[in-house]
């Protein structure tokens, strides 16, 4: 994908909703221009707000599609400023189910300007129904206690946090988001329901003993609608050790009428249900996302956590993720 | 689809690689008019054997592929058959992830001839996520120890019983040939994963207070590689009733390296998820496939788990299920 990107926020009215362009700026800010937001647009990125032909006026080379929906189809109102963006001359790029390819408008523009369009959510390859056979290497997983609370920036922290100690790590992507930070991986979620877990063995195969997979993790085992995913991409990880994610100023689970599940009762939920294809497998840490919390609020509620759950806590963001990979490097493996 | 069927055997090696056909045959006899089998091929319905054009001549309208294998692909070994199919006279439903309509050579023969091709396991239609919204009507679900435990014939055979008391109950199919016996429904396992439960949530849609959806299971919460399609249509069907579906001769799981989950142990597990998306789910029997025991076996055993679960047990093949029925319209719901 040709570089720098335009960061296309649409007309992202919830929170959230930007979190997917909010994660290639976090994690790759020296690609981003600018962003590009439609009228009614409440998401802000603190990026250079830039029409198409200005972003290519700057160099852009690509439009990244940057918001995500439930359901993850294209509403009709992007569909205008992504033909635009193609005339201007730039390639499109976007995570969703629906894809751009197969919308005629999108798909002949591309056609006409030699521009190319990339559905990165697509698999791009045919998988086998997982078979549960203990692989080598070692694998941690982020798992959360909803949506958006933070496993693929904690995934990332924990590899970079990981390999600036020389420890043979990779971050492996399962959404989105991580596919366009990291370049490879699987969009889970995107996966035929049948071969959820045989993905998640694909994409972290067998390795030398004392190497770590960090593995990020996709909605939560307490969501009613994604612990199917949550709980395959478990049993195909079979995990050695899983770090808790967690939004602490939140108490419903986003956009249900569901109570987001207590700390402890979701780690102990994790844990049964990961022993089932590695009996062995630990809790090493607890990721809080604490953006929405006052400063001086944070470090009483770790030193808490840490009293409660006897595990380290910290903010990936914060913090960096040194804290929980000192405890893990601690531990026998 | 035109009846009646010669179900496809193939080169079916494996015990209960048949399923499909005997499911069909079991629940459809009227429909199915011969078998065709391949060499090599061990399973055995004990219907006449015929080629395509000696069951053209009986009467037959479509060749069923009535063999599963792991993975659901098509393998070459059948390629000349389904032609050969065609070229006879017969339409050829098939229930892979594989689509006959993707093999360039089926397809040509299919259109040169004028015959139907029909890939039933493929979704005809787009599904949103689910929202665990609870919805009116009743619903039970069939759970398993393992696949290929009775789980599907226990859902007819609980339909029968309750229609036979003109109780207003549907048979709510989640695989291939649970789709071809009931004509609607839909193949869970070959959804895209973030849509199970939303697809689960259509399939037993708001209902009259007193109707029963009888849901076919499928895989295992206990299952390596199909337990996360197993949560997701747990929480989407939001299951006041779990019957519980076993193999009592069977120790490992079918292919794997796995033990077979007690029966208590299974039965726990199950509610303790179901009561996600329904708090008042309840196990109201276990349903055995004895069909592998002794006669003289069978009932010390059903004795047994009676005793040890506390709740009614039967063989729905050899007994029908009406003890189960009976047990539930005792119960206050």
């Amino acid at each position: 994908m040709r570089s720098p990107y335009l960061l296309f926020l649409g007309d992202a009215a919830l929170v959230g909703q930007d979190k997917m362009a909010a994660g290639i700026l976090q994690w790759r800010p020296e690609h981003c221009v600018a962003q590009y937001r439609l009228p009614g647009c409440r998401a802000d990125l603190g990026l250079p707000d830039m029409t198409p032909a200005e972003a290519v006026a700057a160099g852009a080379g690509t439009m990244i599609v940057g918001v995500v929906n439930v359901g993850g189809f294209i509403p009709d109102s992007w569909v205008a400023p992504i033909i635009g963006a193609l005339e201007a001359g730039l390639d499109v790029a976007a995570g969703m189910h629906q894809r751009l390819a197969d919308l005629p408008a999108v798909a002949d523009t591309a056609k006409r300007h030699g521009r190319t369009i990339y559905d990165v959510r697509q698999p791009t390859r045919a998988f086998a129904p997982g078979n549960g056979e203990k692989r080598s290497g070692k694998r941690l997983l982020t798992v959360g206690t909803d949506c958006a609370v933070g496993k693929k920036y904690t995934a990332l922290a924990i590899e970079k946090s990981m390999r600036a100690r020389g420890i043979d790590a990779d971050f492996r992507a399962t959404g989105q988001t991580g596919l366009l930070i990291a370049g490879r991986g699987v969009a889970i979620d995107a996966v035929v329901a049948d071969f959820i877990s045989g993905a998640a063995e694909w994409l972290s195969p067998a390795a030398a003993a004392d190497h770590w997979d960090i593995i990020e993790g996709q909605g939560s085992l307490a969501h009613p609608a994604y612990a199917g995913v949550t709980l395959g991409l478990m049993h195909g990880s079979q995990p050695d050790a899983l770090v808790i994610c967690h939004e602490p100023t939140r108490t419903r689970m986003l956009g249900l009428n569901y109570d987001v599940p207590e700390l402890g009762a979701l780690t102990e939920m994790c844990l049964a249900a990961a022993r089932l294809t590695n009996p062995a497998v630990r809790a090493v840490g607890v990721s809080l996302n604490t953006a929405k919390m006052a400063e001086s609020d944070v470090a009483p509620l770790v030193r808490d956590i840490e009293e409660r759950t006897g595990l380290p806590c910290c903010d990936p963001i914060r913090h960096g993720a040194d804290r929980i990979v000192d405890a893990l490097l601690r531990t026998s493996w």
